[in-house]
């Protein structure tokens, strides 16, 4: 029994390669005192980790080079000498692109395949859910009745934006890349609208699925669809700023030129990660695991096989070629 | 007795010019029931009249052509048939580019010219020292300790944000145009720096001005210095957006490509207008009055005599070559 590990091999300077990534063999490791072995069922791929790869000052550390790459995981404890976890128990854990991984716990949150799959751990009930939870409720504070716009609408987080949003009585508008990811945002998760971006004509596109203008837009991707929204906020609009997806290969694509927006409409952005908002996860993945459990709160997936897949998957999701959230199965 | 007026004649394109504006003498008005007259003894000029001469959407009314151009003044009550105001009274009214203005006392202010001075009330304790309190405190809220760097540092708003600043036990890092300007922001003001953005070198000037980085930028004036502004800042910083007067005259001036640093550094950028605020005028005026008696908020004015020159004095305001509050004289 081996440990499959993909590590960061190269810092890529611009777009991500397959080459920036190896694979490798390593003994699966053994618990210390304290500590538990997990095998992973499934690794998340999410877009963050493209900065992860940078050598450039984030808000979190650089993954390492010749270290196994960073990521979340969920998968079940195979052996344990820490207390709190028992083999059998399901978890969430920060592992990162490997089978097997090893923890004493911190920052391990329990997962209960019996209420909601698995997976949905590292979706809707997990980080891309409590980033839509917090950037829309604290950052966006939505009230019945306003527009509220999000990009990357079909993805982990917008997709939760919208769906949100429809709970909180607002009229959720949703951008995407495609007329298959725009079908499954209107006719799948209810949104009222969604915009292909890449049909061409975002503006004239907004002003009709926006008649009230937009009161907040959450943005996930920068960029050129961050600066054509501008021109539809409503004054004392709200834009949380979570992701730049458009730019992370080039920072160049993120120049905006309708700054005189921000002040005409008394607009406030304000960029956030959830892991500055520890505080909140917990009502916030109560609330989220109950609306999935019930049915009220849809997601997709996009699973690949293998870990030997990430690689390829992470560069397709980096593309805006997967379709909701982008998982690797490892079991 | 005649009633000189100067009329918005032309919309610029473009940089302001004299023949934008009309000269024109009118009777001087009588009051009608309910209303007073007042004679007009300083008109102030501010950067925001930039924004009422242009035809385009903007948080408030544009002027009209061939109406007298609008701006607040202070004077005296010369006849009343209004019960709250008596003849003799001091007011701050927003009466427009003219002599002589006619008011029922809506939107009016009282001044008191034994309490500070009366120019005072158009400047450090008046809009300019309230936008100043509002964006510091509201928006900015500074802790002691960090650092506040503000644009335009020496003029009637950006004066006010560092001296404010100082007193809550903040480093207060100002930005002006030229070495006199700056000279006068440490030496009389009592910021601990100034930076000439004229001079070149921003980046590294910042830095040395800076070490331990941007708590919170006020921003007068957009563009690059902004964009600049925006590597310096620190985790969890803010941006109260105040003005964009690089882009007044032509908004391609505006563009800002270090977006990458709002979700990095999770900055809070908020555009306000102090007329939002109605409801801290009274605190805020009521502190900034205590602070100018008490000699602990100081201002430096420029003064030009007579209505005739209100154009001249307004286009080299919008140019940078005012030093402090601009005031005309009209009495």
């Amino acid at each position: 029994m081996k440990n499959q590990q993909i590590l960061l091999a190269a810092r890529p300077t611009g777009a991500v390669e397959e080459r920036h990534f190896k694979l490798v063999e390593a003994e699966v490791p053994r618990a210390k005192d304290g500590e538990f072995v997990l095998r992973a069922h499934y690794l998340s791929l999410d877009p963050y980790m493209r900065g992860r790869m940078d050598d450039a000052k984030s808000y979190a550390p650089k993954a390492e080079l010749n270290e196994v790459m960073v990521g979340a995981v969920v998968g079940e404890v195979i052996e344990s000498r820490n207390d709190k976890f028992q083999v059998g128990d399901f978890v969430q854990a920060r592992s990162g692109w490997q089978e097997y991984g090893v923890s004493d716990g911190s920052g391990v949150r329990r997962a209960d395949p019996k209420f909601v799959p698995l997976s949905a751990y590292l979706g809707a009930v997990g980080m891309p859910g409590v980033t839509a939870w917090v950037g829309l409720n604290e950052h966006g504070k939505p009230k019945a009745g306003e527009t509220v716009v999000v990009s990357a609408a079909s993805g982990a987080v917008g997709s939760a934006v919208g769906q949100l949003a429809k709970l909180k009585g607002c009229r959720a508008v949703g951008i995407a890349g495609g007329k298959a990811k725009c079908d499954y945002v209107v006719n799948e998760l209810g949104f009222d609208a969604c915009i292909d971006y890449k049909a061409g004509g975002l503006n004239a596109a907004l002003k009709a699925a926006c008649p009230k203008g937009v009161d907040i837009y959450f943005d996930n991707v920068g960029g050129n669809v961050l600066n054509t929204v501008l021109d539809h906020m409503n004054a004392f609009s709200r834009v949380p700023l979570c992701g730049q997806i458009s730019g992370y290969n080039d920072v160049s694509k993120l120049v905006i030129s309708n700054m005189r927006s921000f002040l005409v409409n008394r607009i406030a952005l304000r960029g956030f990660i959830v892991s500055d908002h520890m505080d909140l996860w917990r009502p916030a993945l109560a609330e989220l695991s109950q609306l999935v459990h019930d049915g009220k709160l849809k997601y997709r997936e996009s699973v690949v096989q293998g870990l030997e897949n990430a690689p390829k998957a992470l560069i397709g999701l980096l593309r805006g070629e997967n379709f909701g959230k982008q998982l690797v199965k490892l079991v």
